[in-house]
């Protein structure tokens, strides 16, 4: 049984979190979701709905597998070393420490993926970016394996991440069974990315 | 500024309500997302992370927009009059009754499907089909829109359907603003089903 610690901070954005905990956690069987957070209780989404820390950094298991979503609440997270020093202690002995959107930018702060390959959301690509210029930032990505370490692109792109570190541990058969589970069309080239276009352009999401 | 009634219960499906919840709260100036369930505080979903479910049933406000998620743990709530009557009270008014997955066997439970269209999840369509006969139930489908009524099919279908309200409320760009920001790629016929095939099919999830 592979625990997986689900990292929660205010304002992270919901389907980063998710999107592959729903793929991770229909593996019920083989692996155990673990939501942490600086504080135990509810920690809020961008988006509104709370989600419950059911461990804090110190009170948290050691971990096979980290998860970290991004999102509008990243940029104070930036500056929160009790946040950037649970990630670095944290991935010393993870199997694999994963990352959706901007969440890559706080694993560059981190000091995790300087001389490694790794990638983050487009519209805010340069938030990532400008965290360490020791990364080889991939910008034209789904996700980016370097080792231990998995980043992927904006939001959705995490659930694609997710099959493939599925397909990583138990098997292409599995996450192919997963996504059909999960009635998900699983983009499953980690090298094609279909929102490049996008990348550092401002969005507009008002619908006035 | 329209509210959306996000219903909480024990042991739903984690996507069935946060990829829907995605798009809709991205558009934070122009929906409010209010969770709901039986009693206010923490609701465990089926893969494990607990939301909190701000209002209950008898102090949440009049919604305009309800979504309905499915799960393992729709089967209990089929008996739950609670949960039935709240479904049929607040359907009266709501301009756009959703359900996602196992979610439209309790619509169709509280009557609330009859002499319309609908459809479900792909594994587990019977649950839904035996809830009543006076629907008509169709089995090939992403989502299905009758009046105010949308029903998709399992899990990621969902969030499919979501984008197509929004394109609807609020129109087709701004909808393809939202799957651009969260680099979703949005399946957009409602009418093509590419998990058909998986019709009652029991699932393998044992990467034994």
């Amino acid at each position: 049984m592979k625990k997986l610690a689900a990292i929660l901070y205010p304002d992270f954005e919901l389907l980063d979190l998710y999107g592959p905990l729903e793929m991770f956690g229909t593996l019920k069987d083989e692996i155990e979701i673990l939501t942490v957070a600086e504080a135990t209780g509810p920690v809020r989404s961008y988006q509104g709905p709370a989600t419950i820390a059911d461990f804090d950094f110190e009170t948290v298991p050691e971990c096979n597998l980290l998860l970290l979503p991004g999102g509008l609440g990243t940029i104070p997270q930036l500056s929160n070393e009790s946040l950037l020093n649970y990630l670095r202690r944290s991935a010393e002995t993870a199997e694999h420490v994963m990352s959706v959107c901007s969440g890559s930018a706080l694993l560059a702060k981190a000091g995790l993926l300087d001389g490694k390959r790794a990638t983050s959301n487009k519209m805010f690509f340069s938030l990532a970016t400008t965290q360490s210029a020791q990364v080889d930032w991939v910008e034209a990505a789904r996700w980016v394996v370097d080792g231990r370490f998995v980043t992927s692109s904006g939001v959705s792109a995490g659930t694609d991440m997710a099959l493939g570190v599925i397909a990583d541990l138990f098997g292409n058969d599995q996450a192919e069974q997963v996504a059909a589970y999960t009635e998900y069309q699983w983009h499953r080239d980690a090298d094609t990315d279909p929102f490049v276009q996008y990348l550092n352009q401002a969005p507009e999401l008002s619908a006035g």
